[in-house]
């Protein structure tokens, strides 16, 4: 924890102070206590959309699926709203959704699907005090059967019209505003521990400074 | 009324039971107390998602203001989610958005303009007792100027991260969903009238029936 905080001290100095500001503002405001797993999806701009979303209501880490398709996150530099997200990726050949299933589960998460077929709890009933992993699967078809068959429960958006369902980024981010807006009122612990916040912080620090590697050489020598 | 009730039932025996029972339950949740004005939208996956939330939280009209871009809704025939939901289109050469600032002012509905950027009352403060036509503009640049300075307010949904805003259909899913939610537990007369009912069902029915315009002629003829 020392190294963190004296690397972070060290950093700090190169930055601007208003980034470091923002930095702890945001740093208030992300969880870990929600996590979103995105199986599959395909479309570029959906994924896009959902990790504005995830970034925007704060939450900080987005589990990557990929079976059929290879998921845009994969693909390039990290930026926009990416770049602030840690991505954990599964996607060697097989068993990446087994592989997902099993590490969530073993942080403690409750795996929920988001569904609309699936007989549901309706979002506003949904008990928001448990670690939950959201789960949104690949457009059109859904999540796999393997999901549907390990989840711990499942969720919908209360609907009133023809269409059976809602875009998957839409549903992503109404979920994900109402359980955040609903777990700040709450009084369970969903904010990020100081640990945790350094970790970040130091990460994103690392992000923001040009030539970064040469950078933390030289600290590394200077010690 | 009673020509409108005559075609209803008349065309009512030419489509299945079901159909119509699904017709009258979508029309319970239906409302104009809200409506939405898009302004120059141009990506027609967004467009796509925006009317497929309009129908599932039951917005029933939906404004397109067509400026510098041709919009989707205007280019095939409807089909999904759109067919369902009556589209007012401003599609001449000019003055585009001030006809339909007009339209929907002349309509009784207050403009609220969603955008992050501007001082705002936040999503859930907002009053949703008045008529309101809430107006989500153009990808990236947002509503038009002429559009911001009509606006008889500005609505934004909190935002926690780095990203600055939200995709336009997600923040037009996440704002129809909190307002027709809170309005159906007020005591503001939200649905339609029986006539509007009735107006809608029989254009929902004429939809729903091949060869319709023989059929409406053999009718026509039998009185």
């Amino acid at each position: 924890m020392k190294e963190i905080k004296d690397q972070i001290d060290y950093l700090t100095t190169l930055v601007t102070t208003n980034r470091v500001l923002r930095f702890d503002e945001v740093l208030q405001q992300r969880t870990k206590h929600f996590t979103v797993v995105l199986e599959d999806l395909y479309q570029k701009h959906n994924q896009s959309a959902i990790v504005r979303s995830c970034d925007i209501f704060g939450i900080q880490d987005v589990h990557v699926i990929e079976n059929k398709y290879v998921s845009y996150m994969s693909n390039q530099v990290a930026k926009g709203a990416q770049k602030w997200l840690d991505f954990k990726m599964y996607d060697s050949i097989n068993h990446n959704t087994q592989a997902c299933i099993d590490a969530v589960k073993n942080s403690g998460y409750q795996l929920i699907v988001t569904s609309p077929h699936v007989d549901s709890c309706f979002l506003q009933d949904f008990d928001v005090t448990k670690k939950t992993a959201f789960v949104f699967g690949v457009e059109k078809a859904g999540v796999s059967q393997q999901m549907i068959e390990q989840a711990d429960g499942f969720i919908k958006i209360p609907m009133y019209g023809f269409t059976e369902s809602l875009n998957v980024s839409v549903a992503a981010a109404i979920i994900l505003q109402n359980v955040t807006e609903r777990i700040k009122k709450s009084n369970v612990a969903w904010q990020l521990t100081d640990f945790e916040k350094m970790e970040i912080k130091l990460n994103w620090l690392k992000k923001s400074i040009k030539n970064i590697d040469l950078i933390m050489q030289r600290y590394a020598n200077s010690k």
